[in-house]
């Protein structure tokens, strides 16, 4: 069932892997087909070299897993949630690359520092509050969805607009409009999180204060690409052929 | 038409990936035909490993796309106004490599530390004004090409000596003779600013100012690549044969 | 003889070298037989590239090279302290791993800042004291092992729960059922190094004071992959496959 | 003629290359005969894909090339230096590699902060004085030889035991018994490099001083590699087979 998905489910998580993100078992990708109400996603702790369209494991939207011979990625709730809540998103990556989570274990959003940012992300990253004793004893992965849900809604953030958050103590969550874009997210979001942390660093070093770019160069940047009248790329609105 | 300055460009946008410096469809190269006046510039937002020579969009210089199925890169009108401004240029590469750009991001010039920087680059490597909301509004890439030329106008810098800028909040661009020359000094550039880096983080550590090397050790190694009585190389005056 | 285990150890150095984690000839990987009480361990100073399962040298639980035609490695001695003292270790990986060396050499245990570590080290990762001339002089490579011990044990640390240890001013040390487990240890301890490194340049710059995961995240993750109703992987309590 | 020197040299040169120290044509490395008393050196800016065993340059200890059909490296005249006042030195290697560099940049030396440093130098790796402008206007690749000695000389180090200088302002040059030893010490020193960099960090983000390993666990690793007593490696004395 769901061939197509399966193995764009399956590419999505071996572009992961192959950018480097995802050593050993780590990280895990997922893309949903709205139609059917039903999501692919990695199975849990088997290494990318051994993974194949078939080991995808499908789960419909109360969690349940209706098809696949593997138990789903442990972080499968996770994806739920944010399949539920968030009704523009066609795919979820979750990954624990290495500088996007210091700044999830540093309990800091990424500010925006530059353009590089602003093409991908409009405004700062944010990073959610820590899960309380209970919410982890209760339904663990489940809840880090909902304080993913819970950082959007409380600041107004828009998810179409911000496909990433960081996970405080444990890592990075993107999406996009389908799998492949939920990594192309991941991917930009290490490099912009490399780039902060070296911008930090520098300016530190240079006694300066930590300022996002003007809002102007911002919206500029992320709306040539994500916009309205957007004119990056070959189709407008389309930021990726 | 101008199939050979569309091969090396092609070729030029070959090696800023293959050095890593352009992940995902990040960054573009030109090249100009002087004679004719047309420059072959990477078409927008298209993968690096679907590019072909065929697939190079021409422009002249007045901005107008002259050959090419695909629209030119969203820098264009950048690369532009460096052609139109700075004659003695050949190829334009613009990335958003990542400690140059945290360098652009930080607003700070990178001061030359060191004889490596010295070989390339002949003193600091400017860092632009951040742009005005009305450059931004009014014609962004245009006016973007503007603000690198005022850097170098106000202070006298010659763009010859002077191969490669820091637009602020931005990232680096960088030129030379021809378009794989211009993608020669964006590799140097980025591998300079991860030394520059790792030098003021280790003066920081040992409470040592961030002062330039002294200038006679500054105009030994440039000259010495690229002066009149340059030994570098094996055809005086070229430092890439 | 333990042809078996000789490959396995064989194909754990190998993963090591291939992850980037042993320049040169550094590092080594043994793996032991406890119902024979022979280890194979990496001879030494052999490039990783001319390595065979025959290569690998069978050290007993008394240090006596069994079977093998080269020197076993240097650190050797520092193994078979691993082996006796710690009952349940199957393999044993060193590395001079750049950031978990750094830790070492500044005599930083790697406190657990993140889910990432809770993953794989039940808690910070110890460091040991500093040896002794005395202790240097005497049996270097065995004392080396004693001091791995005698951290765990003053500390009442569970080498289980624990596979790693930084020895003071020299590098990591981990631990696994299995010479590649250990490997895959040591490529998690380096991962861990890394972000741990980075949250605290990031809280420095923030001026954020260093402080571990809530212990009911640590708790969560270390037994969701490692306790005793572990659900991560495809088999509960094997977080490998 | 001295075939068998110039293959090595060549072989030296690729794989200072590979080891990723030496991007573009930076980089060189050189190969003596003593008895014949010829050196065989890279050519001057040529790209590494471009080397044969046949394009290196034969210098003799007068400075003269004396076969070869390329301009010899423009640093020859200091590999030259160093041949004529370190009788022991069989092969000379100089690269920008970034931290190693970085630390010359800022004019530190490398103090030994860890066994990793201790296995491949005895004691800190001395960074020279500053060229005065004198020097560098009269022979400056030949005069930047004597600064390298004379750092020795001042203080008395040993350049068998000690095969790496710091240039203040340029970079590493090391050697060895013959080319690809010095490559191997020019690999060993930047990785030393990124350790001292990460630890001099951390040790400031704990507000720890920056202080060498104890004496004797220098000696220990040192000597357990070079010392008459060696045990590392299949023969001792030999730290590389």
């Amino acid at each position: 069932m769901l061939e197509e998905l399966r193995k764009a489910v399956l590419e999505a998580n071996l572009a992961l892997s192959r950018a480097g993100l995802a050593p050993g078992t780590w990280g895990n990708v997922s893309g949903i087909d709205r139609g059917q109400g039903f999501f692919a996603i990695k199975p849990s702790g088997i290494p990318y070299g051994e993974l194949t369209a078939d080991a995808m494991v499908l789960v419909d939207l109360a969690g349940k897993v209706v098809e696949g011979r593997f138990k789903p990625s442990s972080d499968t709730a996770t994806h739920l949630e944010i399949y539920c809540e968030f009704p523009e998103v066609g795919g979820v990556t979750h990954t624990h690359s290495t500088v996007a989570t210091a700044f999830a274990q540093a309990e800091q959003p990424i500010v925006c520092l530059g353009t590089t940012h602003a093409d991908h992300f409009d405004g700062q990253v944010p990073v959610t509050r820590m899960l309380t004793p209970a919410e982890v004893a209760k339904d663990y992965e489940r809840e880090t969805g909902k304080v993913i849900v819970e950082a959007f809604m409380e600041c107004g953030i828009d998810h179409v607009r911000m496909p990433a958050v960081l996970v405080a103590g444990h890592g990075p969550f993107t999406w996009g409009r389908d799998a492949m874009d939920s990594v192309r997210n991941a991917i930009a979001l290490e490099e912009v999180a490399r780039m902060a942390r070296d911008t930090i660093l520098l300016r530190r070093a240079f006694g300066q204060p930590i300022e996002p770019i003007p809002d102007h160069l911002l919206r500029k940047h992320f709306d040539r690409k994500h916009g309205p009248g957007a004119y990056y790329g070959q189709q407008s609105g389309d930021s990726h052929r």
